[in-house]
Parts: structure tokens; C-alpha cells; sequence
């Protein structure tokens, strides 16, 4: 059974596809809406991975509206929120699709789906969604990271992230201008992004 | 590293084992309360993983009050958690023991730990606690299942399981007979027993 996994080229969407291996065909997804150059980072992190990957586009009605979403509400979680299910939801258009899985975790607050959400999601487009590290805090995951992935860290300003967020703000700032685009997301802190697996015949 | 796997002998706790068996030394744990005679279903099935099995046995007045707790009430919900929320911390006192994981899933109601409980769960205890199902719906373990284990299903009158459930019920049944310690529970319906596992030489 093929598993899509939604992959922004970060631990977590790495971690996730690592997990699910053993057990399904990996095909990882990112999401570009065509206002960074995203995809050949992710495409280049999918491939040291070794996994399938493709790119989808959904429409930038999805961003447009998810901008106007930050500015009436001065924060970013209901837009960080309403990207993820309508890129889920367009996911699981796709007759191929069977089976999606995200990088979300047990401590992540945004995206988050609640469980009711999540069965009317699943029973509405006969899709399966899973979130593999949703049973894992962050110390736990940070075991398995070491053990599965060299990831590098870095200040975010200087990285390409391919996740919502990453064009969410350069929208804004496009918008709005960098200093009040950057007020509504969480202080910059270092982000890390996948350089390679650890395979388990070099692992200790 | 070592995950200490609460272990029942179904099908949950088994796959919750074999998802962490990649990146974990698995140590399948069994609590019996000296109440029904699980622990050698338990290691047959452990034994059949192959896995390394212990048997825990926590005090008597943890099952004892869990009874009260039913009577109380007039269901199981409160008592099933706070059985599973003792046996963890006992666990969690072994100074070998830094990882506990158990079978929990997505859309389990009992037992069931929130975020902030869990969170000052490992943080008091300096472990680390985790669900491996909890990020999958009952559709998806299925496949899971399918694809890893060999499952019998019967009636559970006949099955000896090895979960807190059974000793409770076997303690009610002592206390205050078959008929009314029957209508504390669900009612009856095909409860499974793994077998063994399809090793993946053997997988389609």
C-alpha cells in the first residue's frame, strides 16, 4: 500500500516517511504554491532520503486567503490550520491516494486537526490519514532523529523551508512589508533541515 | 536504546512493539496481579515475537481500589485509567527503564493520558512516554496488522487476555458476582490474539 506523506524537507516530514517505510511505499508530496523556489530543495532532501517524490501546486487562493486570515486575526495558527486541510483535502481528490501522513506531533499546536475532524475527514474522501509521531513528545523524537538523520541547524533567515510557513510570510511580507510580516510569526529560532539518513548499517 | 512496551498480548501493543523494533531494543512488559493466570499466555505470545518479556506485578491494592472505582461509578472508564496511570509510574521507577511505550490508539477513550498530564509524567519521572498508534485510526492499524501479524478471533468469554481488563473484571466477578461485573463492561464482542508475525521475508 502506497503511503503519500506531505514533506516540507524538515526532521519531522523526515522522520514521519522513516517511520512508515517497513510498512508502506513512501511517495513524499510537497506542496509549492509558486511563490518560493521550494521544490528543487525538497526534491534534493527526498532524493538523499530515497524516496519517491513529486510536487503539487494547489491554487494560491489557498495562500491569498490564508494572508487575509493572518491579518484579521494577528496571528498565524488558523491560517497555518486552514492551508493544511485544504492541501489534505486536495490530496485525497486524487484517486491514487489512499493513505496520507503528515509530521505532526504530539506537542505541535498548529496544524493540528481534533479527532472529529479527522474521522468526518477520513469517511468523507475514503482516504486514511495518519500523523506517525503523534504519539511521540519531542524527546523522544529527538532519539529517534539522531539515530535516523544527519540534520544541520541553522538561523531560519537563512534557509529555505518548504513548508506553508515559508510562503505564508514571504506573501505577507510582499504584502505588508518584512518588519510587520515578521511580528505575526514566532521569534526567529534555529531551524534544521535533513542532510542525509543515517542508514542502519552505519548506525551504532 | 531500550523502550520498555507495555505488553497485553493483542494486537495493539504487538504492532506498537514491532513500529518501534527498528529503532529500539524492545522490552515487552506484562502486569499481572496475581489474579488469572496471563503471564504465560503473555510470554508465549512475547516468545513468538521475539522479543525479551518481563512480568511486572504491581500491588494488589491497585486492582483493589480500581474495583471500588467501578462500584463508584458504575462503569470502567476511571478505574482502567488509573490502573494504567499507576502501573506507569511503577514502571517508570525502574532506574533501566527510560522509554515506555504502550498500544494506545487514536481512538481509544480508555486509558487515555492529556497532553499536560503526560507531560508531567516524564518530566517528574525523567522518562519518556510514548503512543506509537496514537497518530493512526482503526482502518490504517488494520492494515498494520495485516501486514505484520497473524491474528485469531473469538469471543472474549473464551480468550484469556492478558490486559488490565480481564483481572478487573475477574476481581468484580469475585466481589459481586458474574451478572452484575458483566454489566460494568462493553458488552462481549470478538476480541483477537496474535498468533505470530509475518516476518517481512514472508510479506507480499
Amino acid at each position: 500500500m502506497k503511503a503519500h506523506v506531505l514533506f516540507s524537507g524538515g526532521k519531522d516530514s523526515s522522520l514521519s516517511a522513516l517511520l512508515l517505510e517497513p510498512h508502506f511505499d513512501i511517495q513524499l508530496v510537497t506542496c509549492n504554491f509558486g511563490i518560493l523556489p521550494t521544490s528543487p530543495v525538497a526534491q534534493e532532501i527526498a532524493k538523499e532520503l530515497g524516496f519517491s517524490h513529486q510536487i503539487i501546486t494547489p491554487g494560491i487562493d489557498i495562500l491569498n486567503k490564508a494572508v487575509e486570515m493572518v491579518k484579521t486575526d494577528g496571528f498565524v495558527n488558523n491560517a497555518i490550520n486552514s492551508i493544511h486541510r485544504q492541501v489534505l483535502f486536495m490530496l485525497a481528490q486524487n484517486k491514487d491516494v489512499s493513505l496520507i501522513a503528515d509530521g505532526l506531533r504530539r506537542d505541535d499546536r498548529v496544524p493540528r486537526l481534533d479527532l472529529s475532524e479527522i474521522q468526518s475527514f477520513e469517511d468523507k474522501n475514503k482516504v486514511l490519514y495518519c500523523s506517525p509521531l503523534m504519539g511521540f513528545g519531542r524527546a523522544a523524537i529527538n532519539k529517534l532523529i539522531e539515530s535516523n538523520l544527519v540534520i544541520t541547524e541553522e538561523e531560519s533567515a537563512g534557509m529555505l523551508k518548504c513548508d506553508y510557513e515559508a510562503e505564508l510570510r514571504e506573501c505577507l511580507t510582499r504584502d505588508i512589508g518584512a518588519d510587520k510580516a515578521s511580528a505575526y510569526f514566532p521569534k526567529s529560532h534555529k531551524q534544521s533541515r535533513v542532510i542525509s539518513r543515517i542508514k542502519k548499517a552505519n548506525r551504532a
